[in-house]
């Protein structure tokens, strides 16, 4: 899999891809991420990558000619997919992402501060996808949500034991609670249950915390899962 | 303002303040960031944060002492919320980004690879804010978003340029398309309407694209906005 990413600050997205479990499967070939900055294939004398909106207003426009030139630059694999992170696009979930993994290339276009000229997305027509309802600066930390939870679905990401926990997200309900050494902290004790060894009560206990927990903070997911059920 | 991280990957969180909007106005003391490890705080001879949970299972899980102990350590100004980035935590939308931007100091909670052993929650009673229905690595990338989405409310953080675009999304609707020079790109035309000047004209071509716009891409939007027309 190779993330390609149109950005203005390729350092957000390099810094990210250095740290942690990013690091070490982009180390591994698991992925690579390579940012290009359309800022080095605008036209414009002065590098200027932005302009007034015609029709006034206030704020700048990211212009058509460095965006697309900096897109046609990429080669394109077979399996590839264009997204554009925008408050306009359609909300990532876990769906998208499994979705978005199958393919070999996923290349993202992010804004800073300002809209794109909207010939961007006539041209390239890429797919839109938001992060939520709430405004950025730019599309760097959407695009990076991508790479990451898009990563965690590649072979190699994960290590074995990180890649098995991540099953209880798969059945659409919140997580139960998880408890760690030592078994009294502050007088707060780890429910006995855990400590019996008895594996069968041990699931129902965690199960059964999953979906109250579920009904009490997420009413939407609980829903979805019973009908999800009902339908089996 | 100040935001106070803890995680055990502060460099993700320095590293992204450290460019753009962000670093002009940490650097004008609109806002600052601070990063803490718990890492820093355990007491563990080999500074584990995490151990393996009772009742079995994969993964690790956050230990209680060194995620209490760091937050002790914070100086808390008595106007301050405390919040846990968890994808069990009600969804950051931009109602609940005004909401934040009320406080003078936001502490934030970043998980990384596991689960908070339960009892950090139970000693220090977080709000809870999920980014999203999908899994990240870790709390980094949506304690970024509060950040970057919570400064931009605050005085000083946007030029009085940028601040005055941010006011299209304010209205519940999603933005018109931008357009900036040439006016003609590859054939495709800046509408005529931008051209002529009229801005009884523009506003209007601007304000039926959002209401299509939104309309199309997010139905559930639109809803939202015809109610509250409606209340009016």
């Amino acid at each position: 899999m190779i993330f390609e990413v149109l950005t203005l600050f390729p350092e957000i997205i390099e810094s990210y891809c250095a740290v942690s479990i990013m690091k070490r499967a982009t180390e591994n070939g698991v992925f690579s991420v390579n940012a290009i900055n359309p800022r080095d294939y605008t036209l414009d004398k002065h590098k200027k990558v932005d302009d007034t909106p015609y029709g006034g207003g206030a704020g700048m426009v990211l212009a058509v000619q460095p965006y697309v030139d900096a897109y046609e630059s990429i080669e394109k694999s077979e399996n590839s997919i264009t997204v554009m992170l925008s408050p306009q696009g359609q909300p990532l979930d876990e769906n998208k992402v499994t979705e978005l993994s199958k393919y070999d290339q996923i290349i993202m276009l992010c804004g800073h501060y300002e809209g794109f000229d909207e010939r961007i997305r006539e041209i390239i027509k890429p797919v839109e996808i938001s992060i939520g309802d709430f405004v950025l600066t730019g599309g760097e930390l959407p695009a990076l949500c991508v790479i990451d939870a898009v990563s965690r679905k590649l072979d190699g990401t994960l290590g074995k034991i990180e890649s098995a926990r991540e099953d209880s997200f798969s059945d659409g309900l919140l997580e139960y609670p998880h408890y760690t050494k030592p078994r009294v902290y502050r007088g707060l004790k780890v429910p006995d249950v855990l400590l019996n060894g008895n594996h069968k009560e041990i699931n129902e206990f965690r199960f059964n915390e999953q979906l109250k927990r579920t009904q009490k903070r997420r009413p939407d997911l609980y829903e979805k899962y019973l009908n999800s059920k009902a339908d089996l």
